[in-house]
């Protein structure tokens, strides 16, 4: 799979010293060639990094340039120091593109409460923008310039027709750890060389997210720093004007978000099973979304389904302490497709077949239908490993 | 320490076979000689076992004689034969201390959606009220058959002066697993020998479970039958009627609560550590509830614990995203006494010497402060370790 980089974007990752593997990059830079659009979505925690707040000020935005990103250090809870950093972050950025500041946004990844290196920062800035290109070798260090504990590049690109030509989309994200549904210790940079409307941006991130981004959970800790960003230079030339091309546009877009979001939880530290949670038959779609939230974030139905136990108790229990209003009596289970309870009790099955299908298989699908309505939601989670809790009860992470 | 029984109680716990470790007692009786009053606070789970629904419907009662208990299956999940049978176990009970079903109470723990064995029920009960008698022995018994993945035997006990004389509370629980706050798979039985009407009772009972039952975590689960009763059996003769004296019963009835449950999370499955959180300064204590339910189920939080690691940044982040609206440039934070994090910046602060006192303690102490307010709650929580992900991915459980 190739991931074509946009017209109109140049980017670049370097190693700046920030984390101590100096095989590593920790610094990107993406930027458009002339002033673009950007739409932001950010994480729903009140206590947020410095970049965070300064990035929903400035989006959307018309005069778009260049976002930087720092991985090893979120420039979080650093009070008024850590603000100043952040906008001479955006300074150094965007006047090495030859912007200024207020074309700039910026993303911090990683441990919370430590002021950025700022000397490194900034020869890292000035190194990243004599590199910027738009080959695959500048793709994919940008990418690594981001992550974190990732274990794997997350990537995804498409190509749409609009008014009878071709627009590019290509995104990257990172994210394994402090994934709660509404945003994670996430970032996700979506290009296009489409010509976006900021307005128009923002509605369609915004679409996006609450399929994709919104509906992931590693363990449900929502962080600082979550940001979600749409980057369009309009290189093109092409914009999606009628109706039809702005719903192929967003149908491309929301494909794209899913399928980075579904590597997060995929990626999930430890994880041994993507879990993808069908929420179905609810009164609103708040209803479901409740729901799928409270049963992925269940440590006892993420040990089951790291155990390959098709342990139904667990899984309706849990939705029925979502503080959703429902009957019990109306509630189905399916497992891998197998019937597992229906209307409110359990059924006879094959459970070893079951245990089997999910030893077998990397992703167990689960659908809990409540007949209550016509709403439902999607939602994608890790399962809970002991290699999750070494992970994060080791001193040093 | 010793446990008295109450005045006017007798109890008893034998084996009948519904777990297969015949050492291990899985049904216990306990009844008053004449009746008594009892009052129940019950999960807020949506799906519930049947027996909860019973006992919610003669809750509070002037007129009750007997509880029975079973573990090793909670008759939950178990629709209308659920229903029927733990009916019919209300009536085997009453019948076996003389009364009838509407004075008999049921409590089940154990497996979720298997039938309960009524043959075995039934002889139990007839072989626990041929035992029933009101010493050390019986107590133990009877608490023994409460219990299901419990590691230590739950008890409190005190007495407190009323009108000159001495009443009796005693008290037992169970529970290590599925517990969040709102009650969880626990049980508890409080006895005393005071003279309470059936509404004083159920008002000290709701009273003692917000401060104390409400108020715990292990994983967040909420499960399908946690209950706590209250049953006064009026034999000292003596009630609290003067408010000196209400207050005084009600203080003590807390404290045997608050001792009781905080022995839960301590045996939470796995468990090397007891988090006690104090959450202050909040606008509503509902808002310092709702803080310290997120800061004690976060996954981050707890594992940090485990690994004796004061990682604030993980602490403060997820008060940030309990959905109650704080400044996050007032937040404090204490660990073990130690300030680590104070108007919304860290300190300076000995590291080493806090994960030492960490380390070297089974309980581990936080309080977050928030000024905004005057309310406040104390929670008490298991951290979360390797040992309890084996346990609850271990498909046999």
């Amino acid at each position: 799979m190739t991931h074509p980089v946009p017209k109109g974007f140049r980017l670049a990752g370097v190693h700046c010293g920030i984390k101590s593997n100096t095989a590593k990059e920790d610094l990107t830079l993406i930027a458009t060639e002339k002033a673009g659009t950007a739409a932001g979505v950010y994480t729903q925690n009140l206590v947020v990094a410095a970049s965070v707040t300064q990035n929903r000020a400035k989006t959307p935005s018309d005069n778009f340039r260049v976002v930087v990103v720092n991985s090893g250090n979120a420039n979080a809870c650093t009070g008024t120091r850590g603000d100043r950093d952040c906008r001479e972050m955006a300074r150094l950025a965007g006047d090495a593109v030859g912007g200024n500041e207020s074309q700039a946004l910026v993303m911090s990844t990683g441990i919370i409460g430590h002021f950025l290196p700022m000397d490194r920062i900034e020869s890292g800035i000035t190194a990243a923008s004599a590199k910027l290109a738009a080959n695959d070798e500048a793709f994919d260090s940008a990418v690594r310039g981001i992550t974190t504990t990732d274990k794997f590049l997350k990537k995804a690109s498409r190509s749409v027709r609009i008014a009878g030509q071709s627009v590019q989309i290509t995104a990257m994200a990172k994210g394994a750890g402090m994934i709660g549904p509404n945003m994670a210790t996430m970032l996700c940079v979506v290009m296009t060389d489409a010509e976006l409307t900021a307005s128009l941006a923002q509605e369609m991130l915004t679409h996006a997210a609450e399929l994709s981004f919104n509906c992931i959970s590693v363990e449900g800790h929502t962080s600082t720093s979550d940001t979600a960003l749409l980057l369009a230079s309009g290189a093109s030339g092409v914009a999606p004007i009628s109706s039809t091309d702005k719903a192929a546009f967003q149908q491309t877009l929301d494909s794209v978000c899913i399928e980075l979001a579904k590597l997060i939880p995929s990626d999930g530290e430890g994880a041994t099973h993507l879990i993808t949670l069908d929420v179905t038959g609810c009164a609103t779609r708040g209803d479901a979304r409740r729901i799928a939230k409270t049963v992925t974030e269940s440590p006892l139905v993420k040990t089951a389904i790291t155990g390959n136990d098709p342990n139904w108790g667990r899984i309706v229990s849990a939705a029925g302490y979502a503080g959703v209003s429902f009957d019990p009596a109306k509630v189905t289970l399916t497992i891998n497709d197998t019937l597992i309870y229906e209307a409110g009790m359990p059924v006879t099955y094959d459970e070893k077949q079951v245990s089997d299908s999910m030893r077998g298989s990397f992703e167990v699908r689960l659908e809990l239908a409540f007949g209550e309505g016509d709403a439902s939601i999607r939602f994608w989670a890790s399962d809970l490993t002991v290699e999750y809790v070494n992970f994060n009860s080791d001193y040093s992470t």
